[in-house]
């Protein structure tokens, strides 16, 4: 996609000509924020480029007439601390716009990618495939996502960089890497038209923009972004052509009617065999995090199935330094203007950390499909999704484990009444609880086909048979060191 | 405050009682959970020590019988890259409890402070009131501060690290730095007692537990917690002794029916100076950029005044990967949760970086002032608040900046109707612009109040002439450019 042409100067009347466009261009820009807030469109502006290509001062004319309330430049340099101990794309999803907003990236998850490219080339297929998958997620729920790479041809990169480098003010921001980059500006073309070329799609295709000339680079990008976001308005955001229908490595589950549910334990030997899964368990955490590796589990499960109390049995076992516990509850409205995934994103462990979500991205395929919060087109979707976030967890080295607590009707029934009759219980149980139940076969459906479909060998299901509670927390317990043991020892 | 006592070893026996007392203890702590979310106290347990001191095991006693979604481990070790960038208290504003919240903080603000007395001694005093401030803030807007010490003597340290470093599970955890500290146990431990001294406070003070033996810290700690907690709940929080009336550096400001309003520009003399202060802007902003000068600047004014096209001027002049705008509407559930400054703290630059508040922390004085959003003895403590808080961010390096957009009632009506009868501006005038506007002489006493009371010769407010806005954002300009320059060439 990076053409070799040598680059004609078109010289002062087109530079002229340009600053008007450009001008009425950041006017019509202007003019559009109004109705772009109003449809609700999030839009990604990433700008990737050569090294002194202008990427700065592109920026800044896009930008220009926009009211800063409804734009955020985001910068993204070498990896912090923070962004090295998590998922490549995890600072990307964090900085996600809310709808209505634009996001302007200054370097994107591109650069991230050619890095760990340079590191460990064995990898590309893989990152190629989470960007591409990254982008089409975003794009299926709406986000607009323009892309350019400002192009500069070798002699005039190194034109720049002297220019920059013979200037006081300015010689600060040469650095060693660019002129290495310089010189090997042939070889690494190459790389960076594979990667071009590999995540350039339909739906959110690369513009490169030559710049060799003041002036050319950001009237091309105004154009661009002024007719794109013109072109949703009107049409709404292009959406990305069905995937492929994707196979995933699924372990095959019973079905909710078929659990046995009679298992019990004694008093003794719950506490006898707790004390040891403890034992192994803090060992263990103190393992995963010398070795860096980041756990995420999720638990859903019935309305007072015994979520709470497994996760303080599992809770009690770790390290209190090494975990958090992200309780789940309805949106909030900054969560529900983005991605809905991006609120998991948002809270990924560290390396060597686990989190445990309280209720998990399975609302998706649960409560927003059974009260019609989501549309079925879009929760349809979710299963794939799903599957796709999970995969990126489990590639980035995570363990993934999914708990689903099940109980009985008649067992639900004895608990919310005893949860009425206690009165040091009674705020944990609600109308809402009352509701849910009356829909036991609806959720039933649905909860059988999210173990059925998003059950994969890389990040199970674990059906915890809850009508005996003992029983139930010990094999949460058991699970989560079996998994961490089994990574460990691989 | 660290006791030079031979410990004595209590045996078997106490050990049992410890033990039958922390089980009762964890549950009566379990029981106030539900009490404390009720009355919306949030409470902040900080657990500093002696390296191999138990404060793991210390912590996850304390929240052993306690719900995973109602508090949040926090651990502090050395400081991030994000870290680092900011004010020394950031990341503990940031990690602020919501009401009815716990946050155990392992580590915290005194282990920062102390690690800072090492690398600059003389910062002492500026650190101790640092962290004075910080702490009566918070107990002054409600929250419970625990603070504990776990104590063990110089021999016992030494044993615990043997045994730590003998066992290959632990090893790790033993640094050259743990080492160095039991040498110097001694030195060190009279700079610990001094800094505790000088933080210990009624209202937030310091509990030096010994735990030299197995389970006595444990149940020391829960003792405390659940009285407190108990406490807190029969009678409130405790509130901290009124300050001693502090004074500070202000600067003398005219009243708002005196400001001359007339000055006005040309549209020539406008677009020379103000190309002239954008090249010098530019200059200034890469200067602070390499010299890792933060920058704060708070935008307010009466509505229509021009806050929105000064911004965007002064934007216009800055590298957009530099600069952010945070525009501050009405709080979110998250902020009414928190400390009001929460949100600002939250959303300070990076050093090198600059921030522009489009609106800020003086909402507490004005609208929910005169909303009666917060009551006076709240409000009216804040003038002070906010100059700690401006006394904080200068102390850190930053220049901080406020501009007041002036203009008179007769303008401001002149634009409300502009907005209103031009259909691409109408969305800019609300209901609520109106019904403000019929309050502007009660503002106008709030606006002159804040402005005496809060312009200080570190953080001073400018008033700017709004009726020209030519002069306006001129003006704007040419304050920051000054400012910069006086900054930078200090």
């Amino acid at each position: 996609m990076l053409e070799n042409k040598e680059y004609k100067r078109q010289g002062k009347e087109a530079r002229k000509r340009w600053k008007e466009e450009r001008r009425e261009l950041e006017r019509a820009l202007e003019a559009l924020q109004q109705p772009l807030k109003e449809a609700g469109i999030p839009v990604m502006l990433v700008f990737e480029g050569w090294s002194a290509a202008g990427k700065g001062a592109v920026i800044a004319r896009t930008i220009a007439r926009l009211d800063p309330r409804n734009y955020q430049v985001l910068t993204f340099g070498q990896a912090t601390d923070e962004e090295r101990r998590r998922p490549m794309l995890w600072p990307f999803w964090k900085g996600l716009p809310a709808k209505g907003q634009l996001a302007v990236l200054e370097r994107s998850w591109f650069g991230r990618a050619l890095e760990r490219m340079e590191e460990t080339p064995a990898d590309t297929a893989q990152l190629v495939e989470e960007i591409n998958t990254f982008e089409r997620q975003l794009c299926d729920d709406g986000y607009l996502i323009l892309k350019f790479f400002l192009h500069i041809g070798q002699d005039e990169q190194r034109r720049r960089l002297e220019k920059l480098a013979g200037d006081d003010d300015t010689a600060w921001r040469v650095t060693d890497r660019d002129w290495r980059q310089n010189r090997d500006y042939v070889r690494r073309k190459e790389k960076l038209d594979l990667l071009l070329q590999a995540t350039n799609t339909p739906h959110a295709p690369w513009h490169v923009v030559w710049n060799e000339e003041k002036g050319s680079g950001a009237v091309s990008v105004l154009r661009i972004v002024k007719e794109a976001i013109a072109d949703a308005l009107d049409h709404g955001v292009a959406k990305p052509a069905p995937a492929e229908p994707q196979t995933w490595p699924l372990v095959s589950m019973p079905r909710l009617d078929q659990v046995d549910l009679s298992p019990g334990l004694s008093e003794d030997d719950y506490n006898e065999a707790l004390k040891k899964e403890k034992k192994h368990l803090a060992k263990l955490h103190s393992r995963l995090y010398r070795e860096k590796v980041p756990v995420v589990i999720g638990f859903e499960g019935w309305d007072a199935a015994g979520k709470g109390g497994a996760i303080r049995r599992l809770s009690w076992a770790l390290d209190p330094r090494g975990f958090d516990v992200v309780p789940i509850a309805a949106p909030t409205k900054d969560e529900l203007d983005r991605h809905y995934l991006w609120r998991f994103w948002r809270q990924l462990p560290k390396d060597g950390h686990i989190v445990l979500f309280d209720r998990t991205w399975y609302g998706r395929v649960m409560v927003e499909r059974l009260e019609g919060l989501t549309p079925e087109a879009r929760w349809s979707m979710a299963y794939d999704e799903i599957n796709e976030f999970e995969r990126s967890l489990v590639r980035w080295g995570a363990v993934v484990l999914k708990f689903w607590l099940h109980i009985d009707p008649d067992e639900q029934l004895r608990r919310f009444q005893d949860r009425e009759n206690t009165p040091e219980k009674r705020y944990k149980i609600t109308d809402e609880d009352w509701r849910n139940r009356e829909k036991w076969p609806d959720y039933e459906v649905a909860v059988d086909e999210m173990l059925q479909k998003t059950s994969t060998e890389y990040a199970p299901w674990v059906i915890v048979e809850g009508n005996d509670k003992k029983y139930a927390r010990l094999k949460v317990l058991r699970t989560v060191r079996k998994a961490l043991e089994e990574r460990l020892d691989r």
